[in-house]
């Protein structure tokens, strides 16, 4: 049987690792070339299939590839678009089989989140519907560690590092100056439904009472009465008080403390942001202390600087893993991370049908959520700590990080047809 | 004659390496106990003076002084708390001199920006007024690099750094997503009056036509037509753009972008925040942009896991020399970096009058600044190069850094009355 060259794309928000999962995809690729062609990656995500835009990763350098390991960001792009479903609308998967069948893809791998395992699972349905021999194989990616079946996702470890690191920075800045000047800090972290992010601002305390004092869960409705109170009894015993906000904390009603306006992304979500001030402005209209806030956006997913050695290596290993899966005959699985023991932290591949992982989100457990509702447990701690683990840092050069920039050749168009 | 005591004291905003000056400095003068008696450090800054609550910092190991090294934040405290002038209420700087005579402290070492060269200048002056023998040395401190006769100020290689680096990861995901998804990105970073902050998220280009694609600088006059046109043109040409704000960019007018209205902190000075923000939905409503913004605030000055290692050496060595500089019978001096060469860069220990320093703010110059007033020219880029350049990363312990807590033990009171 010939060889079939690969499709591999990176869906949705990128990471400070996702590239890490390219590189060990490629290179396991690569190693296997007796019967793998070709890795075919989709410019811009799965648009690039769609648009028969596919960069040839065989023109790329064995260095460059070495160097997508600690690069952040999509290195080919990536994109925020949802198929619609089979009956709503075959087309989009139709056009994506013809562009494989022209360009002898026989492996789709894609990178994202729920919504990404749940395409490639219909694509490999309809791969099946359709008589074209297509194995899809998910490779999980989200800084919001929601995804089922899986101890954990590449790009939250290097999230919950960075939160960690930043909230004990600022909160021993606070703490230096609260006896005149600001005595509320409150960072807004990234997690829409989720509060894995936010949770891992408490991986900076030491002891009991240290920073961060407070953290507000999607999962736990915000009560205004008793978050002031606990605002004015941490500012009175301890002089300042650092809060560590999820952008998608909300009321018990389920509108969103940070809520915008009317603007939705493509998926139908409302564009969440500034959760921080709202808060703070709350504090000080309530209380009268001085605040400052943060809103780490973009920088905490991409701070590849930070990223947490842990999280690059199984970012790698899973993208290694898609591959093995691939050349033993699986489809329609995702490999996912098994933890094998607490401490110390231990795990290998495990793998998950993806029927199962498509749109399932992982929230906290009540079990990793203190009594009050502002903090995590015992419990909850014990499964995070491992996830930051270890220092993976970037070369550096005249002080800045050196990342790698691909080529990004596309291979010529086959179709006649554009989409 | 008998060895007489110091006094150090922290001033101001906190920084990732204003401790870094503080080890220079109690390391120095431990290894001169022969001429130098104990240093005492005012807790919460000057207000530890007038207060009388100063911290013996022989009680303090040698290992956690070592630590302060690699420690962000303000180890004994900080205050924003500006002295009267002489005329108006000398009974401050009176009370100071008790302090200091009660104590024995021959010394007078504040560590912070050009407010706090002013007291320490009005300090010495006081004593020699009142026949107390004082030396008063200014160690300079600010992340607004904005103090004059100094080549830089510890702390700003620092959040330059940060800036740089954070530009640079965070262009990266944005370039990755700009095809279906947010198209600006808005970094707001400190400067309340300098532009210097915000001009080091230029050292993140490798290449003209890197992001950052627009920088606003205070030095600059918002001129907000100009300014679309250029978001505009830059999303036309590369499908994103990238812009770094300062906190302190403002309307011809004088009127800051991101006031926030009437709060004032002790300096009388507005209290900021919000340009990001206001920037963000600036642009969306003109040009219909889908954008996402972050303010760094703390987290830029506190990123000790970022810092430059030229940075660290050099506010190290500045507490160094002010010791040296108190042991060679100087007073009303501030040590200063001197470049003695661009590259590679060199540099060496100078000095200045305090008289001279105070209060004198020093902005980007005019030749810093590209023509069209969206960026740096070279020179710019060539004084700003070498201040980033070098890692000194903290030890990390458990996914976290490991940063010092002192013991900060108080001497016994000695005068019968308050402040």
């Amino acid at each position: 049987m010939p060889k079939r060259n690969a499709f591999y794309a990176q869906s949705g928000g990128v990471t400070a690792v996702i590239n890490a999962s390219a590189c060990g995809l490629i290179e396991t690729a690569r190693a296997n070339k007796g019967q793998m062609g070709k890795v075919l990656v989709g410019r811009n995500g799965i648009l690039g299939a769609l648009n028969e835009e596919l960069i040839d990763t065989s023109k790329e350098s064995k260095k460059d590839i070495a160097g997508l390991r600690s690069t952040p960001g999509g290195a080919f792009g990536s994109c925020r678009f949802k198929l619609k479903s089979l009956q709503e609308d075959a087309r989009e998967y139709q056009r994506l089989i013809e562009v494989f069948q022209a360009h002898d893809i026989g492996y789709f791998f894609y990178n994202g989140g729920g919504d990404s395992q749940d395409t490639a699972n219909k694509v490999s349905q309809l791969g099946k519907q359709m008589g074209y021999p297509l194995q899809a194989i998910g490779v999980p990616k989200t800084v919001d560690n929601d995804l089922p079946f899986t101890d954990t996702c590449p790009g939250f470890g290097s999230v919950a590092k960075y939160v960690a690191t930043s909230t004990k920075e600022a909160a021993l800045d606070v703490e230096s100056m609260c006896e005149t000047s600001t005595k509320v800090f409150v960072l807004e972290v990234m997690g829409r439904h989720a509060g894995w992010i936010a949770a891992a601002g408490a991986l900076a305390q030491e002891q009991p009472g240290d920073a961060p004092h407070i953290i507000l869960l999607p999962e736990v409705a915000f009560n205004k009465k008793a978050f002031l109170a606990k605002v004015k009894e941490t500012v009175r015993g301890k002089g300042f008080c650092v809060i560590v906000v999820s952008e998608g904390a909300r009321y018990a009603n389920g509108k969103f403390l940070g809520e915008s306006g009317a603007a939705k992304d493509a998926f139908g979500h409302a564009q969440l942001g500034g959760v921080a001030p709202t808060i703070a402005n709350m504090i000080k209209d309530a209380l009268g202390y001085k605040y400052h806030w943060a809103v780490a956006d973009y920088l905490q997913r991409s701070a590849r600087h930070l990223a947490s050695a842990t999280d690059v290596e199984q970012a790698y290993a899973l993208g290694k893993a898609a591959v093995e899966f691939a050349l033993a005959g699986k489809t329609a699985v995702m490999p996912t991370i098994v933890r094998t023991n607490d401490q110390p932290y231990r795990w290998k591949i495990g793998e998950a049908k993806l029927s199962k992982v498509a749109n399932v989100e992982r929230f906290m457990p009540k079990g990793y959520i203190s009594k009050d509702g502002f903090g995590i447990t015992a419990k909850a701690r014990r499964y995070l700590a491992p996830l930051i683990a270890g220092e993976d840092y970037p070369k550096f050069n005249h002080g800045v990080p050196e990342y790698v920039r691909l080529k990004n050749q596309l291979v010529a168009k086959k179709l006649p047809t554009k989409w």
